[in-house]
């Protein structure tokens, strides 16, 4: 094998940064260009956020909602509007000043979220208790102005899909902002094989202008957590700012409960820390754009290019197959698509062909197994289940071994140095101790989970009486 | 019929660009906001674009292109790097000049179009006659200055799709050119009853930084034409500004030919103009995303709404179906779903679920007819076709009807301005003519037609010899 076909790449728990790095680069999801803090998605990369985004486009159309698109800019005045919204957004976001030759009378934000665009337009559109509910969603490009930025995790840009919805109750909009949680959840623990925590941010944490978020927390392999989805119950905080009112179905003139909820590109990033190895990327096989790698074994023999196209004809229609059929050596394909974390290889050479049977190697745990071609398709389908089980059953492994709990900051500063990952500890509400801990220990309160549990009666960081858990953790 | 149901629409031939703003409002495809020059696209007109781009993603991926995602910013030293594409740009693009409370030392246009980052991508990747050819293709916001702006005709803002490609040979990047605009000739006719005129572009209407550009020009209802797609040789001027250089066959350096090319959301206000009439839009069978709504009659008898939902489950795997069974006046539904141009309409009651039949309203021609249930699908299937026939031939006839042979100057000026329309006519090559034309007339050059055609020997418009026939247009 020549010297220029070996990618290799710095080891995991050797600096899981650099690792990071040179899976997003050597697997091809990604390239840098000269625009600071942005990335260039290639096509692998992308194929994989296509196949993501038509799982949860079809979940977001399936609920009953309807895609539109806003205006990328935003003008200044139309985003102070919520002031806890600007707020929150103001220090990150670009401004364009110019259109051409000419300067603009009010500068125009590059849309860091859109609830104050989708807030003018609900104004619009919103009359009548008959209009509502209204369950918008956008896929869309947004901007913040990061300082310092990591492929996937943090860009300047990234693509998402933005949900924001109107409705008559606040009840009702509390359940959309519970139902669009659990869409995320199902989604990221079906098809990603990431399990995650679902729970409630602290006020400190919550979206700028939300009355609650709801957040869903992962961990990743190094024991760092990534907020992996957001619900936000907005209340009538928007609604007010923008005037939406409607009357009621007693003729009353109501302000909407609002929700916005949000799901990016990010998500790639948790999926590559969460099943990634030492040899590269894992994508679960629901994800993956392909499934099942062809790879002829001895493919200058007579016949084997013929039974491996043969193969590939045979199996496009049930699973996403590619082939490999180019001059590079077998070892050299073997390292690349173990890079690219395809679930499957299919090995096909002349002695399978005399023996009709084709040799199946799994990217997850690198066994391999002999199959007859008589029952390839059941046996790929089997083989694909167990690999998507597996990712998630090892991912769900990793977090309770890397999750503790801890009674008091002793113990919280001990166990999240030595275990890292989740901490489960008391906190009393304030939030003083929520800006301790962080300071001290570099942990945010990721959330409050659903699941209710009571390791103690104290909160960990100041003693006092203490009713909500938390876990805490250290989060990209 | 309440009066607040009513919405009434300006004449088509009363006043066209008032028509065509009722139209893209009051059948819900769009709304106004405080960004100027920019739109929201509303559910109604965002799940026609969803199906024009899922109908052009599958052709660009059939052929053998691969989606990705270039940033939204573009430096202002690389968008430099070019000089005719910079020329040609400068003076519509929008600069980001900070981010957060920072002035940027350098400023970011906002992508207008995406050469210059696929030029310094492709520089990274390609190496050797192996990694060619790439074709890349990404679906993207775009921004233009543009001062006199239309919903989907002109706006700040506008989806597209922008094609990049890299050859070995010049050749290979001509056969690029014509086969992309092929596959938008084909989507226009096909699927948006469209029908072309395909061929190449003057010097002078060239796109910025292109050896030449195809185009496919369209003729509305009023006459204007309008550029519906262009596909662009790029020849080796940005692989010479980037340095993006392969190893040929024959181990000698050689620069790579390129191509690209673009389709927009302007394509539903052709669809618009040409196809709709004083009640509104009509939208083709095979882009609707309704393609028959169900209207109950008499839907407070019993038996009217099982029967008309009953149809609905029935038709729904065949066709994109959708039921009205709120408590408006059927009147008030049928004006409805005219105005947003939904190709057939069924109705459904008591005499209907007696006589085994429904009735179907065609959208086009406003006929009726009466249908067994016994041939429901095959009956509808058929209509589909119809409707999809019928729009595109009277298109067509409409732009024969309104294509001139000019022969000198006067005639030209005559035709434009009673027949209005395209306007054959010979000319020099010399573009001065071309911008006298222009000037007096209001016409631009749309394009060199393919399909050759000599109806003079002396330029129409300063009497020299002349090889070249143009078609001429007022355009939008």
């Amino acid at each position: 094998m020549g010297k220029e076909f070996v990618k290799s790449i710095t080891g995991m728990d050797e600096d899981f940064a650099q690792w990071y790095t040179d899976v997003v680069t050597k697997a091809e999801l990604i390239d840098y260009s000269s625009v600071r803090g942005s990335m260039i998605i290639r096509p692998y990369g992308y194929a994989l956020w296509e196949n993501i985004k038509d799982e949860l486009d079809n979940r977001i159309k399936e609920t009953g909602h309807e895609n539109v698109y806003m205006p990328l800019f935003i003008p200044e005045s139309l985003l102070q509007r919520e002031k806890d919204h600007i707020e929150g957004f103001a220090p990150e976001v670009a401004w364009v000043t110019h259109g051409g030759d000419e300067e603009l009378q009010e500068r125009l934000c590059v849309r860091p979220t859109s609830e104050v665009l989708f807030g003018e337009h609900y104004k619009n559109i919103i009359h009548s208790y008959r209009d509502l509910p209204k369950l918008y969603n956008q896929w869309a490009n947004v901007v913040r102005w990061e300082k310092t930025t990591r492929p996937f995790l943090r860009t300047l840009e990234f693509l998402w899909q933005e949900g924001h919805t109107c409705h008559e109750t606040d009840e009702e909009a509390h359940e959309e902002t519970v139902k669009m949680l659990d869409v995320y959840a199902e989604l990221c623990e079906n098809i990603l094989a990431i399990p995650v925590i679902k729970g409630q941010k602290t006020e400190k944490e919550k979206f700028a202008g939300a009355k609650y978020t709801y957040t869903i927390e992962s961990l990743m392999h190094d024991g760092k957590a990534l907020q992996s989805g957001t619900s936000h119950h907005l209340g009538d905080g928007f609604a007010k700012a923008f005037g939406i009112q409607f009357s009621d179905r007693e003729g009353n003139l109501q302000y909407v409960q609002q929700t916005s909820w949000g799901f990016t590109t990010r998500i790639i990033g948790a999926m590559i820390m969460v099943h990634g190895d030492d040899r590269g990327l894992v994508i679960p096989p629901k994800a993956a754009p392909t499934q099942l790698m062809i790879v002829p074994i001895a493919q200058h023999k007579e016949g084997v290019l013929d039974f491996a196209y043969g193969l590939k004809d045979r199996l496009a229609g049930s699973f996403r197959v590619g082939i490999d059929a180019s001059d590079k050596k077998p070892g050299w394909k073997f390292n690349e698509y173990e890079m690219k974390g395809i679930p499957l290889r299919l090995e096909a050479g002349p002695r399978d062909i005399e023996q009709n049977q084709v040799i199946i190697a799994r990217r997850d745990t690198g066994e391999k197994v002999t199959v007859s071609l008589d029952e390839l398709e059941s046996k790929i389908a089997k083989l694909l289940d167990e690999v998507q089980n597996n990712l998630f059953y090892k991912a769900l492994k990793h977090r309770e071994e890397k999750t503790s709990v801890a009674l008091n900051f002793e113990e919280f500063s001990e166990k999240l140095n030595t275990n890292k990952g989740f901490i489960k500890a008391m906190w009393c509400g304030d939030q003083t101790c929520e800006d301790k801990i962080k300071e001290e220990t570099g942990a945010t309160s990721r959330c409050i989970p659903f699941e209710e549990e009571k390791v103690a009666a104290e909160c960990v960081c100041c003693g006092k009486e203490a009713e909500q858990l938390i876990y805490w953790a250290r989060a990209y």
